[in-house]
C-alpha cells in the first residue's frame, strides 16, 4: 500500500491528500524545455523538482507514468500570441535551420540532465511530432463552439468558458474588457483575452504546416493539452510547471482541454518557485543566468543536484556561487563518511544481527517528503543519519553501520544524487598504495611518500593522515 | 577548392566523379534506424560508413549538410505492405506504449553511437514528426495521378511511373503482372506492385492519425521522401542506405519523390554491403546478431570503430569475434606509438624546422578515400605512418615526429576513431610514478616496485621495462 502523500494543489491553494484517479497508475505531466538555449540553473531547478516528485511517488508506492514535452515550435517571445517564434529567431541568428538548433539543444539538454541524474520521463514528446493531434483538439473545440477561425487563424473564445482563469484567480469579467496589459490586443479576436490555437503563417515563415485552416503553426499552449491527453488520458493526476505558467499557459491548457473533453483536465496542479539572482527571476530573456553546465563545472554534479533540491520547491531561493560552493563542502562530508564506511565494511564482513536503528531516520525522511516534498526536512534526516554513521564508524560498530549504509543508499536514490561509490577492487587497490605510503613514511622516505600522495590526489583521492600508522582516504566530489 | 572525389553510383553501377548540385553545399540523406531493438553490428556498420562519408567529404573540402531519420512509425515487419508495425509489435511484447519504446531506443542508439564517435547528423528527423509533410506529398501524388485512394488507404500506381524499378534494374512489365513473390497481393491494389502511401487503421491500432482519407498511418517509404525533401530540397546530392533497400524502399522513394516534383530526386545513390555471420546476413529478424554494445564491451570503442570501417563499404564482410580481437591488438599498437610519441614530444619541445615527410602519407590517404572511400588502402597509409613514427621515436627525431603526429591526428579525425590522448599533466604525473618505481627497483625494493606496477595496471596503463633505468608506458584500449 502506498504511503499517504500530501501535495499543495494550486487549484485550492491548499495541501491535499493525493489520491490518484486509478490506484494502479499515477499520471504526471510536466512542462518541459523550449529548446533554443542552454539549460540554466532556473530551468534545471524546475526539472529537478519534477524528478524528485516522480522519484518520491515511486519510493512511496505509486506506479508513476511521467510525460514531459520538448517545445520545438510555436513558443513565441511573448507568451500572449505576440512576437517571434523563439526557436526560429535564435536559429536565424545562428544562420541554421530551426530543426538543427532543436536537435543540438536536445542533445545538450540530455547531456547535462543525465549528469545530474534527472531521470528521463517515460515519454518526451516533441510539439512537432504532435501537430495532427493538436489539430484534432482544435477541430473539436471549433465543433464545441469554444473556438473560432478568422482568416486562417483559430482562437479560443474565453467568454464561452465560464471558469476561465480560475487556476490563476483571474477575473474573467475584467479579462473580457481587456485589462490585462500584457496581452497585446489583436483586432481580429472577439475578446481581448482570447488566445491563439492556430496561427496563420506568412509565406516567409519557416516552421509551418498544412491545416484545415490553411498554412500555419500552432499556438504555444495547445501542444501540452494534446500531448498530455494522448499519452496520459483526458484527466490526469498531476500537472507540474513553473509558477510563471499559472496565469497564461496553464490557464489556457485547462480551457482547451476541458473545452474539448467536457472533463476535468488535471486533479493536482503543482507549481515550483523561481530561482532568483539578486532578487530577480533567473531567465534567459533577462540574461541574468548561470547555465547548468557552468554550475556543474564549478561544483560537480552531485553538489549541483543537492543545490537544486535542498530548498523547498515552493520557496523562492536566491542563487549565489558562494552558497553553491558551501553545498559542495557539505556534499563532500557525505561522500567522506560514505567512503570511509565502505572501507570499514569491506574489511569487516561478519556483521552481527542487530535491530536496525536507522529506520527512524527513514520514517522521518519519508514523512518529510510525503508532506509536499519537504526537502529541507528530508535532507536534515539524511545529514543526521550521516553524522550518526560517522560515530558508528569510529566505534567500529559495523553491524549497525551496515544498516545505516542501506538506509543512506535509499535516501541517495530517492533524491537522485549523482554519487560516486568505491568499487571493491578500488578499495583494495587504493588501500594497498596507501599502506605502501605509510611504510615509506615509517622508513623516513618522505620524498617517496609525498610523491604517492600527489599521485593519489591527481587521481581524485583525498588523504587524511591520522597517525604514523593510519591514513584515512576518500574520493570527494571530483570532476573526472 | 575541393579534392576530386569518385563515388560508386548505384544508378549507373559505376564510379562517377562527384559534383554537387550547388558547389557551396553538399546534401546527404541516409536511411536511419527503425527504433525498436538495440543496434547490432550490421546496423552500426552502415551508420559508420555514412559517418565516414560525411567526414571524408568535409575533410576533402565539401560543406556537407547531413540528415538521417529515425523511423518510429509505419515500418511493417514485411517491407511490402504486410505484417505488423515493428515498433507496435515490440512495444506490445514489453507491455509498454510504442512511444516509450521509441524514446528509450533513441537514447540507447545515441549512447552507443556517441561512444564510437559516429557524429550526429545535423538533423535527425522522426517519422512521427513529419506526418503532415507526408500527407502533403501524398496529396500531391494524387493530384498528379500517380496515386489513388481506395477505402481509406492510398497507393502509388507504379504503372504511371515508367522508370519504376530502374535503380534496382527491375522489369516493370513483369512487376505489373505480379511476378514478385515477396509482394503479397492486396486485392484492392490496381497493380500487384503498387505500394502503400497511407494505410487505413483498424480501430484497435495504436499509432494512427487523422488524414484527408480518414484515420490511418503512413506507409514506410513516404517518410524518407518527405523528410529528405523538407530539409535538403527536391533534388539531393547523395542518398545512402543498406543494399537491401534497393529493390523496395529506395525504388519507392524515387517513384514518390519524382512523381511529386517531376524532378530528379537523387544524383548519387550509395549502398553499403551487409555484415554476415557464417555467410548469412546479420539481422534482427534472423536473430543471428551481435549488438554494438556487446562488441564495445568486448574490444573497446576504438577497435570497434576500426572494425566497422576497415573493410571497404561495398565488400560483404563476415563478422567473427576472433577478427575483432585481432583488430583490438592492431589498434593498441597505434595507441602505443601515439602515447610514446606524446611523451617524447612533451619533454623535447625544441623542434628544428624540417621539411614534412608525412605529407606523402596524407596525400595517398586522401587519394584512397577519394576513390569511393577505399578504407583498406587508407588504413594501410595510417599503419605505414605509425610504423615510421615508431622508428622516428626510437631515433629521437622529434622534429619529424612532430609532423607525423599532426598527420596522424588528421587521419584519426577523418576516420572518427575514439582515441584516448594523454594530457600533459597525466604524462608528468605518470612519468614521476614510473621513475619512482625505477628507483625502488634500483634499491632492490621489488615488492614496492611490483605494487606500483599493479596500481598503474589497475588504472589502465601498460608498462614495458626496457632496462634498469628505462620503462616505457602507455594506455591501451582500456575500458574505463
Amino acid at each position: 500500500m502506498a504511503h499517504k502523500v500530501y501535495l499543495f494543489n494550486t487549484l485550492s491553494r491548499k495541501k491535499e491528500l493525493f489520491t490518484p484517479l486509478n490506484e494502479d497508475i499515477t499520471t504526471v505531466y510536466t512542462c518541459g524545455q523550449t529548446v533554443y538555449e542552454d539549460v540554466h540553473v532556473g530551468n534545471a531547478k524546475t526539472y529537478a523538482v519534477w524528478d524528485l516528485l516522480v522519484r518520491t511517488l515511486r519510493h512511496l508506492g505509486f506506479d508513476v507514468k511521467h510525460v514531459q514535452n520538448f517545445t520545438d515550435v510555436g513558443h513565441l517571445t511573448d507568451d500572449a500570441d505576440a512576437g517571434e517564434d523563439k526557436i526560429i529567431k535564435k536559429a536565424k541568428s545562428l544562420n541554421t535551420h530551426p530543426m538543427e538548433l532543436v536537435d543540438s539543444q536536445i542533445e545538450e539538454y540530455y547531456e547535462v540532465m543525465d549528469e545530474i541524474k534527472i531521470q528521463r520521463p517515460q515519454i518526451a514528446p516533441r510539439a512537432t511530432g504532435h501537430l495532427i493531434e493538436m489539430i484534432d483538439v482544435i477541430q473539436n473545440l471549433i465543433e464545441n463552439e469554444h473556438a473560432y477561425e478568422i482568416d486562417g487563424s483559430v482562437y479560443f473564445d474565453v467568454s464561452t468558458f465560464p471558469s476561465y482563469g480560475d487556476l490563476a484567480k483571474l477575473d474573467l469579467d475584467n479579462l473580457l474588457v481587456g485589462v490585462r496589459e500584457d496581452v497585446k490586443i489583436i483586432s481580429e479576436k472577439r475578446n481581448p483575452a482570447d488566445f491563439a490555437l492556430w496561427i496563420k503563417a506568412p509565406p516567409e515563415h519557416i516552421m509551418k504546416y498544412t491545416s484545415p485552416w490553411g498554412i500555419g503553426y500552432p499556438g504555444w499552449h495547445i501542444e501540452c493539452s494534446a500531448m498530455a491527453m494522448k499519452y496520459l488520458g483526458e484527466t490526469i493526476d498531476i500537472h507540474g510547471g513553473g509558477i510563471d505558467h499559472i496565469p497564461v499557459h496553464h490557464t489556457n491548457e485547462i480551457a482547451q482541454s476541458e473545452g474539448a473533453t467536457k472533463k476535468k483536465f488535471v486533479n493536482y496542479w503543482l507549481h515550483s518557485e523561481f530561482i532568483t539572482i539578486n532578487g530577480d527571476k533567473m531567465s534567459k530573456s533577462k540574461g541574468n543566468f548561470v547555465t547548468l553546465r557552468q554550475l556543474i563545472d564549478e561544483i560537480g554534479a552531485g553538489s549541483t543536484k543537492y543545490s537544486l533540491i535542498s530548498n523547498h520547491y515552493r520557496t523562492q531561493a536566491d542563487f549565489s556561487m558562494k552558497q553553491a560552493k558551501s553545498n559542495k563542502k557539505r556534499y563532500n562530508k557525505i561522500l567522506r563518511v560514505y567512503h570511509l564506511s565502505q572501507q570499514l565494511l569491506h574489511y569487516n564482513t561478519d556483521y552481527a544481527n542487530v535491530s536496525d536503528e536507522s529506520t527512524e531516520f527513514l520514517t522521518k525522511f519519508n514523512e518529510a517528503l510525503a508532506d509536499d516534498l519537504n526537502t529541507p526536512k528530508a535532507f536534515a534526516q539524511l545529514n543526521a543519519l550521516v553524522s550518526k554513521m560517522d560515530i558508528l564508524r569510529k566505534e567500529q560498530n559495523t553491524a549497525q553501520l551496515s544498516n545505516f549504509m542501506n538506509t543512506l543508499d535509499i535516501m541517495i536514490n530517492v533524491f537522485g544524487l549523482p554519487f560516486y561509490k568505491l568499487s571493491h577492487d578500488e578499495i583494495e587497490e587504493t588501500q594497498s598504495i596507501v599502506n605502501f605510503r605509510l611504510s615509506l613514511r615509517e622508513k623516513g622516505d618522505f620524498e617517496g611518500s609525498d610523491l604517492i600522495r600527489k599521485h593519489l590526489n591527481f587521481n581524485g583521492y583525498t588523504l587524511e593522515d591520522q597517525s604514523e600508522t593510519e591514513t584515512l582516504w576518500y574520493k570527494p566530489n571530483f570532476k573526472n
